[in-house]
């Protein structure tokens, strides 16, 4: 039974590549080596799951993008079997060990790593770790975030322009940028960033979430998929709901005054489910449909159990 | 003494962040942990430093563009005194540990990381490893390189289109574009890639080394900064002495026009050297200096040892 006093200690398990064994890794040792790809050039990939009552939720949509990241990166596929149940039983541990602290229906963060391995013997790393969800997007659920939009500071080229060896749609360990950006809004008073390009105005995505924003007479939109934009496994799942639900979908460029003329706007990601976004640059956006999105997404993703 | 037959260990040593203790870590044991910044985010910064005749040449230039790295990131300062003292330990502990088989002239590879440390500590994580040169590098230095042009892939937008938060200059751990575009060279039966700005031509850098021409007359060029290139210690300081020997040196707008036309061209970094290109997009370049060009980089990191 944890102590109230000392923070909580993730399960980790390591899985090991190619459907070899799953052990569980005491939270309290290092198990990263000096020459892992992971540490040495942030070379590897990673997914973020939501664990509700007691599953993972959306489990196919992030097997899926796991597997096009590997390939993308030109990493082995990390297979399926084996992740399923390292997952099962590290949350299973969570569950157990979290004792009466947390309820069936109680949430927690599940991520999945891969790295390319160690230099030293080339093989990839992967480990999982579960461990409750931060209170602070648990606040942010209830009381929506400002945001401010900027540039992103970089583009991915397309056309003669792209690299051929260049991971695009891939969800990478290279997240050092949106750190940054994200340090960077606090700084300015806001809790977020949504990206916009510079050159023709379109919106892409917030620092890791998707955005989504409502339309008069159930309409639900989304950025057009884009090499700068990470295909968001939530925003999928809350548009394959909520198409068989009356809402018409649709994925599209969208710009500033799209958001600002929204009925609300959103940010969607896994542990974030769906957040409001209340305020853009300083001026209040609509609450429309502040209670049906996020029960949209709740029944989206559980729809999505397996 | 080690064993031929293993590859062998590097010598690592923990630094404590602010000036703190400094102390060995066994290399066959991870030291970082889970919730490292540079595992979940490849959130840190790094140096390649060549130990040579047991000392690190160059070293305060790769101090300095550390710092820099740091700032630009909003790491706290890395501090000056305790990097040299714990590089000097580990080169010291390197050469009695390898016994013969390092003379006085031989040559090690020292790298220093500072990554943003655990979420759940927050402070820094840093430390450094000294280890032999590859081998693949000592036969390039001999043998020169093949290497081809291509976009980067993406680029750093400056003036409006410019990110406030984000780390122009600094050497990051975001390293693994750079990677996966040398793993595309090899397979397109080449070492290297040489970057160009698709839009205007302009050549940027190599995948982990600056770009340096001999043209006629004792003329050094290299290309002139800009965000999307990172500024080459080695570079400078063969600049630096060579323009006190003789050579009129100059950072300058260069395009593949120029690479094909020069005496000779040159990828300079710490660890490599000066590796010639022997052929760019399959045709043979000039071998022109290439006695010289190494022999003044030997003098000019030489020059700068403490």
């Amino acid at each position: 039974m944890a102590s109230p006093l000392l923070p909580p200690q993730p399960v980790i398990y390591l899985v090991e590549p190619f459907g070899g064994s799953i052990r569980r890794q005491n939270a309290n040792i290092a198990h990263v080596f000096w020459d892992d790809a992971a540490v040495t050039r942030g070379d590897g990939i990673f997914e973020t799951l939501l664990i509700h009552g007691g599953e993972p939720v959306n489990l196919d949509k992030h097997l899926q993008r796991f597997r096009r990241s590997a390939e993308a990166l030109d990493l082995p596929d990390p297979g399926v079997d084996h992740w399923i149940k390292a997952t099962r039983e590290a949350v299973s541990d969570y569950y157990r060990e979290r004792g009466g602290a947390a309820g069936e229906d109680a949430e927690a963060k599940c991520v999945w790593t891969m790295t390319r391995g160690r230099e030293t013997t080339g093989v990839p790393t992967a480990w999982l770790t579960v461990r409750p969800v931060e209170a602070s997007i648990i606040a942010q659920r209830a009381e929506g975030v400002k945001a401010v939009t900027a540039p992103r500071g970089y583009s991915i080229a397309s056309g003669e322009g792209a690299a051929p060896w260049l991971a695009v749609g891939a969800k990478t360990l290279n997240y050092a940028a949106s750190m940054a950006a994200l340090r960077w809004a606090r700084s300015q008073g806001v809790d977020d960033v949504i990206y916009v390009d510079h050159r023709d105005g379109r919106v892409l995505e917030a620092t890791t979430s998707t955005v989504v924003i409502v339309r008069k007479d159930n309409k639900l939109r989304t950025p057009a998929p884009h090499a700068d934009i990470l295909p968001g496994t939530t925003q999928q799942a809350l548009f394959d709901h909520a198409s068989r639900h009356g809402w018409r979908c649709k994925a599209k460029d969208l710009y500033v005054d799209d958001i600002y003329g929204a009925e609300s706007v959103w940010l969607v990601s896994s542990v974030r489910k769906a957040v409001r976004v209340t305020e853009l640059n300083g001026r209040p956006l609509g609450a429309g449909a502040d209670k049906e999105i996020p029960a949209l997404v709740d029944a989206a993703v559980q729809a999505h159990r397996p």
